[in-house]
């Protein structure tokens, strides 16, 4: 079975009960300030504060009783794993959630206030995939990837699917990309439900693997994580890979003091907190990366944890 | 002509094109930490980022064009005189601005931003109304009081009119007092709509006049305002005073450490931006200053302008 437009419809049935439908916000300075119609999708209220409270659930309540009972596990950095938490405690089932140790204090806190049961790794795929491995040995838990279990991306795609329920006509969709899970979705259900709707993926020139791998045509290996947009330090997956070169027009990298400046003006301009990674797609638009005068854009605002006492435009301490 | 209901509607209708009609947002978590259920109603998402904007307008736009020609004149904390000058730009006539020299700067910023004309005065009630006087003897304008002016008393009202609409069944709306412009016009609307929901005003002790004048029965004189939340730093008006007497039962107080608290877990409960006045109520609540346990409870969130620079969480440069 293979990510396709019903299954994400499907996914937004089960997942209905246990998230909320976020609203779609504008900005009449944000849009004079472009020239274009933005569209903000808000995940940043999203339950867990950010989208992957959509693919979480999704995938949880996806399991059958028997593989459900031995409990979930993952690695992530910090939003799935809170995700992941919040769905296992709906369902009644224990979450093994491996962290690496620099993920911001305000995720772990998340976690565990999810009665996730967290174990701290060196912050590098292949300690979190081991440290991963050796807890599903031992529970027989049913890991559940951040981003390339395809439950998980047909919940993250039921944003896309709301944002075009609620804006008609959009000619452009920006999505930040990490792992590739919410551009995953979110690409299958814009092109299953708007054909016409040009997709852009964006993400940090200091985490630009999936626009090396755009070019280059394969997944090219993460070799730097370097940027403050925390959610999006990971490589992309190589399914997520296979669905952004069938519907992803482009891939843009922008620079780190454009995420800061994005973030900024979105806080400011529309008074909602959302997190580096969320601020991605704007700091695009910000840049000149995308071209917006006169279009309909919809953009994902993937989640708004932050650390108020480390914010980027603070002094260091 | 007195502040009564018909007058508050009617302002309702005359300033609906030009302010938002903004979100009641609510959080479980808050609701949980409470045990309340708490409905808050987002002025921080309201034009010129405050409720300021609903009086402006109204006033602005209830004067005949002859006087209204001469333009408009006000001495203001921040959000009002953005909001007036805002008002005047949309109908086409000069706003005059007297800002006390300590107000933020991005206060400032956005008056000029809407085409005010600033004079600046030392930071106390006495140079802003002498400034203003001034200002006035020479152009013909018009003082538009922040919030001793019947019209923005009743434009203020409005936001409550759209919350009592949207919410049913209030037992208590939450108020923050400084001058009583929001409070006046809150008060009469919501006694006007659901006579049987109770007032509370919510105030820095730290700039507690009305407080003070509510246990004395007369206008106390406000003699220091060494508060963070800087929209309340004014005494407040007589007319406001003798609404709040009609109509509101009590004015708690809260320290400034709850102010920040309040701010701070709005922010991350609720991923929005808010400035410190707008915590105040969720300050009394969190002191236990008033009782919600069990009880619905309207919150007025009255803006969100905030210097992001200068949070009150920083550590000070």
């Amino acid at each position: 079975m293979s990510l396709d437009l019903p299954r994400i419809l499907a996914a937004h049935d089960r997942i209905r009960p246990h998230i909320h439908r976020t609203p779609v916000l504008t900005s009449e300075r944000l849009n004079q300030a472009c020239g274009g119609e933005l569209f903000f999708k808000c995940e940043n209220f999203q339950k867990v504060g950010a989208f992957k409270a959509r693919g979480a659930v999704n995938a949880v309540f996806s399991l059958d009783d028997a593989t459900a009972r031995r409990g979930v596990a993952t690695h992530s950095s910090g939003n799935h794993a809170a995700a992941l938490a919040r769905a296992a405690r709906l369902r009644g089932i224990a979450a093994h959630i491996v962290m690496p140790s620099n993920s911001p204090k305000i995720k772990a806190r998340a976690v565990e206030g999810y009665g996730g049961q967290i174990t701290f790794c060196e912050p590098n795929q292949a300690a979190r995939e081991a440290a991963c491995a050796k807890i599903i040995a031992a529970t027989g838990a049913t890991l559940i990837h951040p981003f390339e279990n395809e439950d998980v991306m047909a919940g993250q795609g039921t944003a896309a699917v709301e944002l075009l329920q609620d804006v008609a006509d959009l000619d452009l969709v920006l999505c930040p990309v990490g792992g590739g899970g919410l551009l995953a979705g979110t690409a299958v259900a814009t092109k299953g439900l708007r054909p016409s709707a040009i997709i852009i993926a964006t993400e940090p020139a200091q985490a630009g693997d999936a626009a090396d791998s755009f070019r280059a045509g394969h997944v090219v290996p993460l070799t730097k994580a370097d940027t403050i947009a925390d959610g999006l330090r990971t490589n992309i997956g190589a399914p997520n890979f296979a669905i952004v070169q069938r519907h992803v027009s482009d891939v843009v990298t922008v620079r780190e003091d454009s995420i800061v400046a994005a973030m900024r003006a979105i806080w400011e301009a529309m008074k909602i907190v959302i997190e580096p990674s969320a601020a991605v797609p704007y700091a695009a638009i910000l840049e000149g990366r995308v071209n917006v005068a006169g279009r309909r854009v919809g953009i994902i605002l993937s989640g708004g944890n932050v650390d108020l006492d480390a914010l980027p435009w603070m002094p260091r301490a």
